[in-house]
């Protein structure tokens, strides 16, 4: 056995058995391992953003962290957009970065970099392997990292010459599954005093409270106290529509957030933070919480969500109060032009029972949340971090961690360019996944925020930097030059038909359209 | 006059006047200024690779360092692959990372990260402005530090409120340009003292000494001493062809480099470093170095090595000996089945004078060096560090800076994925680009590696993980959708006749060839 087969079956004896790769010279033997172990499913991406994607939106949907495997400092910075979306999602994901021989770093060859360096921002654990007998436990340890609540990116660097040398050592034990710490009494109690006093109240939750039990607890408690029920603006997963409860969405933009919350005495965080804004404005504060309102935690990320909110059900002698289960009431196919609304209620209506959304349609997806609050129960995965090209990689991962569900990605055109490498993957492992491209042909939200950043009203160059219509972009010979069957809509009346048959089709496919 | 003004003032003062931009909200001011600020030409990339990629190409065929526009961390993160490769091939760039406004930081929002730890492996100088009155000054530190000799790498991180706040703050001096400075008296005399002993000797050059000064001393050189002249495996530029003098290329793969040097008694580097492997093998040597050859220095990377030719032959009183100047020999068009070979042929064939070749064609590309020594005149640009997805985007920069002059970019299909977006820049801006794609659909340089790091022959779940034939990759229909034309060619007779064609059209334009 070499080292990379030591690392390989501690891996898949710990449940991380997918890992997402774009590999190179240095690792070639845990390439050729894969066909001496059993149990590791490898799925090729032709960039590493598309791999660390992937990774996250595995992640969001398993209960086994994935892993990547990168090569070198450049592999790793390729992924690490989409590794800091994962972070800010709180998931576990574990990279496996391999590195020069141990003994070859000191000549500076071209590939030569300080992989830590670049793992670093986004790492909650960084190690490099040592020799090959030590590549097993720090597996071992890479793993329970990744598992620490609510769930952190592990990096292992690994020296060439640490996975093709020989070894015997394998670890027998299991990596540790750290729980969720329960809150104290004392939050608790606090958040049941200030809930118990009925004056205007909001629960933000994020994370695993943002589940269908934490939002069936939310939704119990808001029936008692009255106070209103959010979600973060930007958080892993959520799950809803019909069979769930109502949480309602932060806003985006900052004013809008201090309009939701004008009134509110108390803001109770349940994983998530008190809102600030996305990006600061002149002029416009960065922390949204008026002044008059108090803050109370009742769960750090990390903690155990769901046991506080029952807990605080219980200290409010709340257990007979019921949450309120929305009935599926999908809109009708909409009628007339193609705006981001009609195609927002398009896919609410032809949405299939239990799809996973994965979503990237910036400033398109404003209407896509009110109208599928009650259609056909799903999960929604949102951007998290900010930095684009999450959405198309996420739908890999999402497709290959749920393979009997639908995912349907809803992906803006420009944010779609940074990975559209992701097409090919999901061609290649034949994943159920839908696509719909939102093509204005904009950095709309730029156009947007330009005027929100006080610069006036944009000359011609700064114009011809906010369009990406100069030249116009076909997806359809995009997916399809990447194996994924494509069309172009130009009309609401197209989208609603074709929709229809793509979702009836396992997929992939994509649709392209124009608005 | 805003922060970005003064900025973008100061840039252009100093002849920094080609900016790559992917901009988001906090670079808005600088997008706006553009219109305020004559002189700036910014040219818009749809991911950031592509924008680093490109301000690598256009440093190595200009005298003025170009700037890219990058939105915070992530942006930054997604330019660093292309960025390691500027790094390694010693060229100046500043880039311009927007981050959060000063007062923004501290609420840790979704994008927030620490944009100097992203920065911190690929750049010599790296400055966060503090407030808009300083943002000149630090400009013309960022212009100062990337031209020190042989070209470095300034990041500049402006905070939002440093780029809209008001300032009447503009440096009236020019940034210093380093000279680079001359080697010693001792080092002149160490080589000229190796030489003159007529055993057998290497001059190995990179850097400055690869342009046409420094290949016709070399070549008088080894004319005087009968050293051979070699380039470094991988650098930066080499001007080349008809007109020009030969310098040999070191091989890549260790055991060709230490054939090359077996019996080699000297081995003068000129802005070179002595060979190591790219790779660390098992039971190669990393050092290639013979160990009876003893190693002189002439110039390090940074240092003046065309004068220190000149100051050897003096040394040596050669100075009346000539180079000697290859003839224009170009092969004739090949005939037979498509080979990397007979394209290298085709290649080196129809080759306009004056042109620059981007290379990144891997594993087909062995032969093109030898088939295009006597080719028209023209420029090489190399990949350096090993991070694949530079041929491209070095194309668009190239194009750009050089726009009277024909750009082939020979493109392998694996490597050409991870940026493919720079066609789409080809398209949007015009340019002269022709570009080759060599469709083997594998990972073929991997294939060699596997079995060259000992991993024995691959089985089947290795196999797929080197090949990209499933799903077949189109790239005409990738590169016509991105704006570009494109054609396909399956046959050498119909590449030999659509380069010629292309070639003779302004482009941009692109061949995928099926071999």
């Amino acid at each position: 056995m070499n080292g990379a087969e030591s690392l390989l079956k501690t891996l898949v004896n710990n449940g991380v058995t997918t890992c997402f790769t774009n590999p190179g010279t240095s690792e070639m033997q845990f390439v050729a391992a894969v066909d001496r172990v059993d149990g590791m499913r490898c799925v090729l991406c032709l960039f590493e953003g598309v791999a660390s994607g992937a990774a996250d939106g595995y992640s969001r949907m398993s209960d086994n962290p994935p892993a990547t495997l990168l090569h070198l400092g450049p592999g790793l910075a390729n992924g690490l957009a989409n590794l800091h979306n994962a972070m800010r999602a709180g998931v576990p994901i574990i990279n496996i970065v391999g590195d020069h021989a141990t003994s070859h770093k000191q000549y500076d060859a071209p590939l030569a970099s300080d992989v830590a360096a670049y793992a670093k921002p986004v790492s909650a654990w960084i190690k490099e392997t040592a020799r090959a007998d030590e590549i097993s436990a720090d597996t071992l340890e890479a793993i329970e990292a990744a598992r620490q609540p609510p769930g952190q990116i592990s990096t292992m660097i690994i020296p060439a010459d640490c996975s093709w040398n020989q070894t015997s050592v394998i670890s027998r034990e299991k990596a540790a599954r750290p729980v969720r710490p329960k809150v104290s009494d004392e939050a608790v109690r606090n958040v049941s005093n200030a809930l118990r006093k009925k004056e205007p109240a909001v629960i933000l939750m994020g994370g695993q409270a943002l589940l269908e039990e934490g939002g069936k607890l939310a939704s119990a408690l808001s029936n008692h106290t009255n106070a209103r029920v959010f979600s973060a603006t930007f958080t892993a997963r959520i799950t809803r529509g019909a069979g769930r409860t109502n949480i309602e969405r932060l806003p985006y933009f900052p004013e809008a957030v201090i309009r939701t919350l004008t009134g509110v005495r108390h803001l109770v965080v349940v994983g998530a933070k008190p809102p600030v804004g996305f990006f600061a404005y002149p002029n416009l504060p960065s922390y949204l919480v008026p002044e008059d309102c108090r803050v109370h935690c009742l769960a750090e990320a990390g903690e155990d969500a769901v046991d506080a909110l029952a807990r605080v059900i219980d200290e409010l002698d709340a257990g007979s109060v019921s949450p309120t289960i929305l009935p599926l009431k999908k809109p009708a196919l909409p009628v007339g032009e193609l705006t981001p609304e009609t195609i927002s209620l398009s896919v609410a209506a032809l949405m299939p029972e239990n799809a996973i959304i994965a979503e990237e349609s910036i400033s398109s997806g404003a209407g896509l949340i009110p109208a599928t609050a009650t259609a056909q129960p799903h999960d929604w995965l949102f951007t998290t971090g900010g930095a684009i090209g999450q959405g198309s990689p996420n739908a890999v991962g999402a497709a290959l961690a749920c393979p009997d569900r639908k995912v349907i990605c809803l992906q803006a055109d420009g944010s779609g360019m940074y990975t559209l490498q992701a097409l090919w993957t999901q061609a290649r492992e034949s994943l159920n996944v839908t696509t719909i491209i939102f093509a204005n042909r904009k950095y709309r939200i730029l156009d947007i925020e330009y005027e929100r950043v006080g610069a006036g009203s944009p000359g011609p160059k700064a114009r011809a930097m906010l369009a990406i219509d100069n030249p116009e972009i076909d997806w359809v010979k995009l997916a399809t030059g990447l194996g994924v069957m494509a069309c172009r809509v130009t009309t609401l009346a197209q989208l609603n038909r074709q929709l229809a048959i793509y979702i009836a089709e396992p997929g992939p496919n994509l649709i392209e359209v124009i608005f």
